[in-house]
């Protein structure tokens, strides 16, 4: 779970050119962090305010487990640092990403009133963690948006703990959360949780039956 | 506000390349322009016709205050000069971006009518200058589109005036145009404004219950 | 109108690139020309079964008003060819282009049997040679497929003397073809057209109100 | 048919980055391989977990004709290895490739319980190896999707039997499957079928009459 910060500074810009080159991180939203060292815990993450596809080294700030920026370097950090922080300590987490595409945004829009959404039978679903076949239903929670960063640390933390098993979670007309053991693993889940969340949401909107 | 015509020219011809790769300025749609001089008014301004993905420093004009063309470089400024002129004075913006996509010109059809779309609850908004939280409603009004760009300035200044609060407007069946106090500002804008045309109008062509 | 070939080359890679990105020449689909000499007429064509993402001056072929390749290298000419030459025979064209997309297939499906499809009231109309107010009614007709190419060419003719104000037209479940006097006049109206087709198709299967 | 490995591999890199650009391949999903000499069969396969788009040589597995990795090099071959066997047997084929994008997945849910799609009139058809009209009428059938290979492989070698004209098949939830007796001819049916899934898909979303 350790990296060097440069090292994990380096992968965050280079997945910030990946996802802006799909859409994911359009205007400055996402954000994006790495575990450099578990205890005390420290995080890399993207400074607030920041283009996710015109990152450099610069752009990464040093934090510690209370979201406090070390370096020297100007800037806060992202303003979601505590829902990372949240995420991390439940999930012992090596990397998170939060992405902001149109389709998690709709479909965070479309179940919000339901407080998740339930997708089951996709082949897709092996790739997340711990998942051994498409007979898996993955419950992916939906948070109702907030300002009020504890208010909504908060109930990121009750939501982990009541859905151990969930892989990623959704903030209504707003975007996706997802996490990993590691940074290749976390990118995994963005990219798989996109493709799921795009490819129910088409169907659902071509009123096919389903 | 005030930037070198060269340092303007070259993040233009960089925004070109971002927004064609997006499909936002198909054929030779689009124009922007950057604030070089505030006092008296000096604009570096796309040349009429040009290609934006494959803009060079030469299809980038230096216009004064009236919208005329000063350097040596043969071409007019783009036609809708004087739209831009308008924006910059009613906001004193220092970028104006117009871009022409699918989304935005669908958009501007649908809710052409009603003179504007409302779009509100979206954390996105946040992006926009001066919003602080995504419980915000912005109103992005719709004029209808005209060849007579004195009659169409016009009505731009009249919608500026009676909307101070706005962030960007449409042209029906045309496309958009946003600005920023920035070069930065005014392409965040563009993406975040063109991401939520997007988002509302897919949630609409879905017939999803709103 | 007049080019040299290996100039006319290059053009033809670039355009195969560009189109390439946008997904509108997949498999092996699409073909392009550039006329290189007007009397005796010469085209620079774009060989049969080539990837126009991939290509190399190598797979440019030098054709007569014929349609027969005159250079040493092997292969044949596009299937298409005498659609080519009869367009730059009926409009005086300097370059022409074929493009496979999504929604050129998708509209001339749609509207097949009303022989075409009209666009009006579109800003981007206006990038059409000679076009120079949106309020501008194009008429994109439909022809028929056919695999016999001397029944397909006279067709096209027959519908180019018909319609002698129209910029292009589709075949029926095969795509778009249009052109422009110069290479750059022609990719501007593929894109144009593109963007139409996909604003009017998006717009028909939204199933909003027209 | 035969090909030397380091060429293989170098082809099927290639190929991860243009699918990985289309969105064909996210997560770890997709899998490629290349027939490397006919008998006795050897086959370069990419390992098992890749991202497609981020391979390099050393992700590509060199596997006899029981799927077993010959090679110095870690890790497992795709877990599919047994299908692209049993394609390579059925079909003599040079290549076969494995997609997993929004409209095939789409396509493949929407039709399963017909055990097929059906798709004819469209001039891409023409793309497949040994059609020559767009009056084909091309049967690409859906398989139900399963973790047991043993099982899988069985209705796979099935299916091949009992449809010898069909260029390509669908795992229910899960993606395409096509191959061609060079990879450029497996790459262009890979454009070919994601194509008109897609406009078959869009044109069935969007209810318009058939």
């Amino acid at each position: 779970m350790a990296a060097d910060f440069a090292g994990a500074a380096a992968q965050l810009v280079k997945i910030g050119r990946r996802f802006d080159a799909r859409g994911w991180v359009l205007g400055t939203s996402g954000n994006f962090s790495v575990v450099v060292q578990p205890r005390p815990l420290r995080l890399a993450i993207t400074r607030s305010g920041t283009h996710k596809g015109e990152l450099t080294a610069d752009d990464i700030l040093d934090v510690d487990d209370a979201g406090t920026a070390l370096g020297a370097g100007g800037g806060a950090p992202s303003a979601e640092t505590r829902l990372h922080l949240e995420i991390v300590k439940a999930r012992a987490a090596g990397a998170v990403l939060h992405t902001h595409s149109i389709w998690s945004t709709a479909m965070s829009d479309r179940h919000g009133a339901e407080g998740g959404v339930a997708i089951d039978g996709y082949e897709m679903l092996k790739g997340l963690a711990g998942v051994t076949t498409h007979e898996h239903r993955e419950w992916i929670p939906i948070l109702e948006n907030d300002q009020d960063m504890t208010r909504l640390a908060a109930r990121v933390r009750v939501t982990l703990l009541e859905r151990p098993d969930c892989h990623a979670f959704l903030l209504r007309r707003h975007g996706l959360y997802t996490w990993g053991a590691t940074v290749p693993e976390a990118v995994r889940h963005v990219e798989i949780v996109e493709f799921l969340l795009e490819s129910v949401g088409r169907k659902e909107a071509a009123s096919w039956p389903s």
